[in-house]
C-alpha cells in the first residue's frame, strides 16, 4: 500500500482567502512524492490584525523540510498575491522558477531586488512547450486575466492531467494577451482530465464576465465629456486597460503622463516583454505642467486609496509638481477591493472638497473583473469535463460555493483549505492528511511569526496605551527613592484632575512601604504586584487598564 | 447691519461625515442669537485612525461657550449618531432636552447610565404640538427610517420655516412607524419653507427606495426552505425589521428567541413606548436548546461583524448554550456598512467551515435602506419647494452630489461641511463664517482631543514598536552600569541572530564612554543620543525605526 504512487493537491495558501497563493503538487510512493510548488505570492497587512507588518505569506515550512524532493516552481502571473514571496521563499527552496516572458521581466526584478541572483528565473514558451519536473511534465496554457501572459498550468503526471487554472477569465478580446480560445482548452481535455483546481474568485456572481474590450468606448465617451484635466486610475497590472485609458486619452488629443512608480515599471516591463507593442508616447510629469489641463491625462497609481500612491498624493496636494483643481475629472477605473472602501472614500471626498468630479464604477461602465464568474466557471467545467473540481482562489465560503456548483453539475469535488492534503489519483478527491498551515510575516527586514507575540503586543499597545514604571532597588534589596511612571499613548490626567503620574508614584510609592522582605527580593513578585496596582489606578482614573511594563533595577553591591 | 435679525445653520458634526450629527440653527442678530441643537450623536473608532477609543463626537466647544444662548435640544430618533453624545455633550449644556416617545425611552436609559437625570429627557407629540425654545417654534414631523417615531423638525422662526429632515426615507407602509404622508409634507409647506435642510445619505442610488414591506415575503420564503435552525441578524434599532423576521419565523411555526443585549433592549422599547403592539411571543435562550433546531429562529446582534456581538459569538462556538452546524441558515437582513466588510467576511467564513448556509443581501431581496434615494429627494425637493435647499447628513461627496441635484432643479443651494456657518434669511444661502469644528473622543471615561498625541502614540506604538532604554546616572553624573533595554512588539532577534537587547547595550555602553560630561549632565541631550543611536541599531538589524523611550535615572547625591 505504502509504495504505491499517488497524486497529492496541498495549498499551503490562497485556498481559505483570497491573496498569498501557494500550492503544492507532489507524486510518488507517500512520503517520497516529489514535489512542485505554483506560485508563491503574498497578502497584505492591515492595522486591525497586522499594524506595522510588511508582508504576509504563506508558512512554507512544510515544504522547506521536504526541500530536497522539491523540483521546481511555477508562477502562473505576475500579480502580487502569486509573485511577491518569491524572493522571500526562494532561499530556502533553491529550485528553478519557470514563468512566462513577462512574468518572468517581473520575477528577475523582484530577485535582484532582494540581492538574489535573476537567472534562477527561467522563461519558457507556453502550450505545446513543456518542461520536465520530476515525476511531472508543466505547460503554461495561456488565459485571459487583468495582466498580461497569465497562464494556466497543465500538469501531467503518471496519474493524469491536472490542469490547474491560475487566475483568469473567459474574455475573447482582453485588449493585451492572448484570448480564451475555447479549441485550445477543448483540446488540453481532449485526452481526459483527472482534476481542474480551479481559481473561485466570482462564484458568487451570477451573470457571465464581460470582456475588456467593452470599457474602452465607456471611457472614450467620458474623456469627451470632461473639459478640464482628466486623471484615471487603474491597478498598474492591468496594462490593457491602462493601454485602454492611454489609447482613449490620445483619441481626445490629450497627452499621457504616467504618474507613480508601479504604473511606469509595468509600462516598461510589458513593452521589454513584448507584450505591448502601441502604447501612446507618454510625456514626463515635469513637462505636463506646461500644457494645458485640458489636454492632459494622468494615469495615476493608487486605486485602492493606498497611502503613498500617485492618486493619494493629489488627494492630499501636489505630486510632481501637478495639482488638481474644480473642473477635472477623476476616474476609478478599478473596483475597491473590500476592506480598502474607507481609504477610496478619503480620496473622494478630498477631491470632491477641490471641486474635482469623481467617476467610480458604481455603474460598471468602466471597470470588468478579471476573474470567471459563476457562469463561465459552469461553462469551463464542461469543456474540461474533469473528473474531479477542486476550488481554489476563495474564502471558505467561496470554496464552499463552487463546490456545491460542481457537484451539482455531477463533478466530483471537495473543500480543501490551506493545509488540506488531497490525494487526486482515484475517481474521487480523497483528504489523507492536514497539515499546519500559517501565515508568516515579513517585518522590516525580520521574518516573525503569526503566533509569536510580537503583533498582538503591538495591537494591545494600540488599544490600551502602555504605562512604563520605573523602580531601583539598592544593594539591600531596599526601594532608592519611589517608582516613578512614564506614559505613552494615555491621557496624562484622568477623572481627578491629579497628573496620572504622580498619582501612581504616591500610590505604589505606598504600595512598596507595606510590601514585605520576600517581595521585594522577588523580581517577578514585586513586577506582578506593581504591574497590578498600576492597572487598579489607571481603571479608576481612566477607565481602562492600560499595557504595563515594570522596570525595576537592582544595584548590585 | 448688526443689529439686523438673522437665522444661521451652522452644523458641528454629520456634514462631511455619515456619523457624530451635531447642528445648531440660530436666530437673532449677529453675536446675539438664541440657539437651538438638533441631535448629538457619535461616530464609532477603527484600528486604522481611533485605535482604544471608545467613541468619536463632535466638538462642541463653540456652543459650550456660548451654552448661556442655547435654548433646547432637539433629538430626531434614537440612532447612536444622532443621541448617542446626549449624555456626554448634555453636562456642558444643560438645557431641556425634546424628543417623541420611543426616542425619550432610549435617551433617558442613556441619561441614566451615565448617573443623569433622566427627567431632562421631555417627552412630546408630534405635529401639529410645538415646544417654543426661544425665537424657534418647533415641532415633530413624523417621517419613516430604519428606526421607529423618526422625525423631521418643522423649525418656525421669525425669518421663517426651516425644515430638518433627519434621516428618512419614503415609505408609504414602513410595518412599524408612521408612513410617509404626502399630504401632511404639503401641508407644512403650505406656508413657504424657507430651508429645507436635507439627508443625503443615499444621493448615489439613482433608482427610487422599496419599502420596508417588500422584504417580508421574500423572508417568509426563505424561512420556508430551511430545514435547520435559521439565524437572522439586522440592526437591532430597526424595530420593524426585527418584527417583520419575528413574524416570518411564527408563521413558519418557529419559536422566536432574542440574542444580544441590544436586540432584547430595543424590543423592549418599543413595546413600552407603544410602537410595537404585536411582537410574537419569544422564549428565552435557556430554553431553546430543548427545541428541535428545525423549530427554531433566533434574532441576533451583530450584521456588522461585531466581535463581541452574538452573530461574532455564534461564529466562534457557542452563545448562551446555543451553537450553528451543518444544514442551519444565517441571514444577513442588513447591508455591510463601509469600513466593516472584513468583520462581516470573517463571520461568514466561520459558517461556512461549520457548514452553515448563509444568504447575505447580495440580492437587496432582504434588505431595504432607511435613506431616501436620488429620485425620492427630488420628490421632497418638489413637495417643500423650498428657498434654499441644504445637503446634509454626508460625506462631502454626497454634500455636493446633492447640491448639483437641488441646483439642477432650481433650488439655491450650498455645500455646507461642519464648521460652516451659513445665513439662511434670503433668497439663497450665505457662508457668514467658518468656525473650527473636529472631534473629541470618549477614552475609558475620558475625554480627549484628536490632536493631543495620544491616539498619535499608540498609532505609532502598533506600527514600529517600542524600545525603552534605561539608564542609571549615579551622584557624580557618570553612569551606573551599561544601558539596558526592554522591547515590546518587536522581534527580539535581528539579522545579526545575536539578541537586539544584548546589541544594544553593547553598543549604547560604548555610546555612553565615548560621551562628553556635557552631555552626560543634560538629560534632553543624552535622550537624543541614546534614542539616536538605538533606532540606528535597530534600522541595521531589524529593518525598521521603532519608537523609543528612554527613561534616565539620576541618583542625588
Amino acid at each position: 500500500m505504502s509504495s504505491k504512487n499517488r497524486l497529492i493537491y496541498l495549498p499551503l495558501g490562497g485556498a481559505g482567502e483570497i491573496g498569498m497563493n501557494a500550492y503544492v503538487y507532489g507524486y510518488g510512493p507517500k512520503g517520497k512524492e516529489r514535489y512542485i510548488l505554483v506560485d508563491l505570492g503574498v497578502t497584505f497587512p492591515d492595522m486591525d490584525s497586522t499594524p506595522g507588518v510588511d508582508l504576509i505569506y504563506a508558512d512554507i515550512d512544510w515544504l522547506v523540510q521536504r526541500a530536497d524532493r522539491l523540483e521546481a516552481i511555477f508562477i502562473t502571473h505576475g500579480h502580487e498575491d502569486h509573485i511577491g514571496a518569491l524572493p522571500l521563499g526562494w532561499p530556502k527552496l533553491k529550485v528553478p522558477i519557470y514563468t512566462r516572458t513577462f512574468t518572468g521581466n517581473l520575477a528577475m526584478h523582484k530577485m535582484e531586488d532582494r540581492g538574489l541572483d535573476p537567472l534562477q528565473v527561467r522563461v519558457v514558451q507556453p502550450w505545446p512547450e513543456t518542461i520536465k519536473a520530476g515525476p511531472f511534465t508543466v505547460s503554461f496554457l495561456p488565459v485571459s486575466h487583468s495582466i498580461p501572459e497569465s497562464s494556466a498550468l497543465v500538469i501531467d503526471s503518471p496519474a493524469g492531467r491536472v490542469v490547474h487554472t491560475g487566475d483568469f477569465k473567459l474574455d475573447e478580446s482582453p485588449v493585451v494577451g492572448e484570448p480564451f480560445q475555447p479549441d485550445l482548452w477543448a483540446e488540453v481535455a481532449g485526452d481526459g482530465i483527472q482534476a481542474l483546481v480551479c481559481d473561485s474568485t466570482n462564484v458568487f456572481s451570477p451573470a457571465a464576465g464581460r470582456s475588456e474590450a467593452t470599457v474602452g468606448p465607456a471611457i472614450e465617451q467620458l474623456i469627451k465629456q470632461s473639459s478640464g484635466m482628466m486623471v484615471a486610475t487603474t491597478f498598474a497590472s492591468n496594462v490593457a486597460r491602462v493601454r485602454t485609458l492611454a489609447m482613449a486619452g490620445q483619441a481626445a488629443g490629450r497627452s499621457i503622463v504616467l504618474l507613480g512608480r508601479a504604473m511606469r515599471r509595468m509600462v516598461e516591463a510589458a513593452v521589454e516583454s513584448g507584450v505591448l507593442t502601441d502604447f501612446p508616447t507618454t510625456i514626463p510629469a515635469e513637462d505636463a505642467t506646461n500644457v494645458p489641463r485640458e489636454n492632459l491625462m494622468l494615469l495615476v497609481t493608487g486605486s485602492q486609496g493606498e497611502r503613498r500612491a500617485a492618486s493619494a498624493q493629489l488627494a492630499r496636494g501636489k505630486y510632481m509638481g501637478l495639482t488638481m483643481k474644480e473642473g477635472d475629472t477623476f476616474l476609478f477605473s478599478s473596483k475597491t477591493i473590500p476592506g480598502n472602501e474607507k481609504g477610496v472614500g478619503h480620496i473622494v471626498n478630498a477631491f470632491s472638497e477641490m471641486g474635482v468630479h469623481v467617476v467610480d464604477d458604481g455603474a460598471d461602465l468602466y471597470h470588468v473583473s478579471g476573474h470567471a464568474n459563476r457562469p463561465d466557471l459552469e461553462r469551463v467545467h464542461k469543456i474540461m469535463k474533469p473528473k474531479i473540481v477542486v476550488p481554489m482562489h476563495g474564502e471558505h465560503r467561496h470554496l464552499r460555493k463552487h463546490r456545491d456548483l460542481a457537484q451539482g453539475n455531477g463533478f466530483a469535488s471537495v473543500i480543501a483549505p490551506n493545509g488540506t492534503m488531497v490525494d487526486l489519483t482515484g475517481d474521487a478527491p480523497q483528504i489523507v492528511e492536514h497539515i499546519e498551515a500559517g501565515r508568516t510575516y515579513l517585518d522590516g527586514k525580520v521574518q516573525i511569526g503569526a503566533f509569536d507575540g510580537i503583533v498582538r503586543d503591538r495591537i494591545r499597545m494600540a488599544l490600551n496605551g502602555l504605562l512604563v514604571i520605573n523602580l531601583i532597588m539598592d544593594e539591600n534589596d531596599e526601594p532608592l527613592g519611589e517608582p516613578w511612571a512614564e506614559i505613552k499613548g494615555l491621557p496624562e490626567v484622568g477623572l481627578s484632575k491629579v497628573p496620572l503620574s504622580e498619582l501612581l508614584e504616591n500610590d505604589l510609592a505606598q504600595l512598596m512601604n507595606r510590601t514585605d522582605d520576600k517581595v521585594l527580593m522577588d523580581d517577578d513578585k514585586l513586577e506582578e504586584a506593581l504591574r497590578r496596582r498600576t492597572r487598579q489606578v489607571a481603571q479608576e482614573e481612566l477607565g481602562r487598564k492600560p499595557e504595563v511594563m515594570v522596570v525595576i533595577s537592582r544595584l548590585m553591591a
